[in-house]
């Protein structure tokens, strides 16, 4: 990103040779951004985020569509800019189904098969849940809409990015969103992925950049960090994963051990994603247990980042059927490329610990 | 901005420490650019740059109050991502109104008053063109509008920032856009200025961010990158002016002295932006000239970047009442941060030239 910042400084729609030199940084970042979702350079929106990609995937095509219809379908653990923005544009005329999940945190295509309507115009389930790890079953869910509707497929890949496959003629997904910092790449750029003839309204408008679709110079040095981050999350996903998995199970052996009443929530691996360790402790404040983890050197969250300011317990762990009691008590670990094995034995060590400091604490 | 790419690299949601050193940059930052605009912190809405900001305004407004009216007022020369979104707005029934302007680019206040009508919601006219440098009568337009109706006044000072004096009280304004890479920031990055009690829908909604305006993970590197640029460009602003006024004004010289022919486009000295020098060149292909400046060595454009792809003759001009022709003979050069009295001889040394040339060329 460096000498985008500081030499290829030049806005790419200058005709001028500075002006070419950052469209040429754009344009590749594009062709190697493609490659690592098996699309086509044409078919990758770079915006302004992950949020903005799924705004745009909602927005764009519902108010495209509009004429042949105007009914939505996105799953109860869709992050909220799917999921808030499908109940925004239920207030201006669409119609929403909310898909409901398992215990897991999974759809059933059978749930989704009875929501389809000859009006729904879009579907959006995400390829992995990002409070719990929940894998959801995307390729059939995306086969299934394709058969029986006219309806566009969406999925958020934000989180399964550089954790799992996300090749979009294997998925069979229309549209599918991603992120740069959920894989070491920079904050604030993200990318839509729009299959070759799906169409959608912008939801920014002006000079008409990525071919009309989303207006606004382009964020040269984000898109080039947002390619690379890509690319070497994928070429060490293999080989990242079998590591983080085995930290992972080794995490929650430990946590288990220590906190015998500790309840695994999401879905069993094979069906998750290998680095996320999740726990329910009932009885346990998570708020206080996150600020003593905290204390003691472990970064953890009770669910999403996204709204941890919220008091409110998570939508997720209330749609997979949890009291809002034990949705409050949710503890959500995630291992990085930089977490190593001692880090995990400590962190089994304090989470038991505090755990039980506050389980012995009067209420 | 590099310690927040590579240390502090949590999410500025995460409750634990390592979000929390985020937040802390994002709140300076947002301290620090409220400080620049004369606003309070809680006034700056972060967005995804310039354009973003502007559809905000224009969107969240138009779609917040359309309870109240739809009639929006726009200027004829304003940038594309007011224009084009004001446009777009009118397709979904908005009524939109077009302000004319003089042949120096300048909007007229008896225009503006006989355009206000009890439905107006939305004002918008730009602090400076961003391709001939003229100055809008922002404070007595903004004046007009609230002593006469309850529109929102929203100006587009992407232009101005670090040029003039951008103090939101002194202008009156409701709503005020600026963007980064203008002032030698980072891409992907921009901000608005919403008076404290102005309500607007979000364009982007999710998580929540900004006060619920503009839902994200905030753009951290870039929000440090955005408030440092913004304050040094204003700290420097005044000397700096003086001194690109003195280049400027050498380079009109020089220009008009070896292309008796030229015309000096938009507004006279005090009603333009000082470090701006624009130039009609009658029966000259503008593309052709910049063509050969740039091999030449000297970077310059016609009009805006953001549409040069194009090859419609520029609607600023157009409005300011030149034929299509000359329109399309236009030249933009702007001095900046890093021009030497050196660049500048040397470059009316290369225009005289490459017009010369381009004018005995055969048609």
């Amino acid at each position: 990103m460096a000498p985008a910042l500081v030499q290829s400084f030049g806005n790419p729609s200058s005709v001028h040779s500075v002006g070419r030199a950052a469209r040429a940084l754009v344009d590749t970042a594009r062709d190697r951004l493609a490659g690592v979702l098996h699309a086509r350079p044409r078919e990758i929106v770079f915006t302004g985020g992950g949020s903005e990609a799924d705004n745009l995937a909602l927005r764009g095509v519902s108010r495209r569509a509009s004429r042949k219809g105007s009914h939505l379908i996105v799953s109860a653990v869709e992050h909220e800019a799917v999921l808030e923005t499908a109940r925004d544009l239920e207030q201006f005329g669409c119609e929403l189904t909310v898909l409901p999940v398992d215990r897991s945190g999974r759809v059933r295509c059978q749930d989704l098969a009875a929501a389809l309507r000859p009006d729904t115009v879009l579907v959006s389930v995400m390829l992995a849940n990002n409070e719990v790890g929940t894998v959801e079953p995307v390729q059939e869910l995306a086969a299934l809409v394709h058969e029986r509707s006219q309806a566009v497929f969406h999925t958020d890949a934000t989180q399964a990015l550089g954790k799992l496959s996300v090749d979009v003629s294997e998925l069979g997904v229309d549209m599918l969103t991603i992120s740069a910092h959920k894989v070491c790449g920079p904050k604030g750029v993200g990318a839509l992925y729009v299959r070759h003839g799906v169409e959608l309204d912008p939801i920014i408008t002006g000079g008409g950049q990525e071919r009309t679709r989303r207006s606004g110079t382009e964020n040269v040095p984000g898109i080039v960090g947002l390619s690379v981050a890509a690319e070497l999350a994928d070429a060490e996903r293999t080989s990242e994963m079998a590591r983080l998995g085995g930290l992972a199970a080794r995490l929650g052996q430990l946590v288990q051990a220590g906190v015998p009443d500790a309840l695994a929530t999401g879905a069993p691996p094979g069906q998750r994603l290998p680095n996320f360790v999740t726990f329910a402790f009932p009885g346990i404040e998570g708020e206080l247990l996150l600020l003593r983890l905290d204390r003691a050197g472990l970064c953890a969250s009770a669910g999403s980042a996204c709204t941890s300011g919220s008091i409110a317990p998570s939508h997720v762990l209330l749609a997979m059927g949890f009291s809002p009691g034990l949705a409050s008590a949710h503890l959500r670990l995630t291992l990085g490329r930089s977490t190593t094995a001692a880090e995990v034995e400590r962190a089994g060590q304090l989470i038991s610990r505090e755990v039980a400091a506050l389980g012995q604490a009067p209420a």
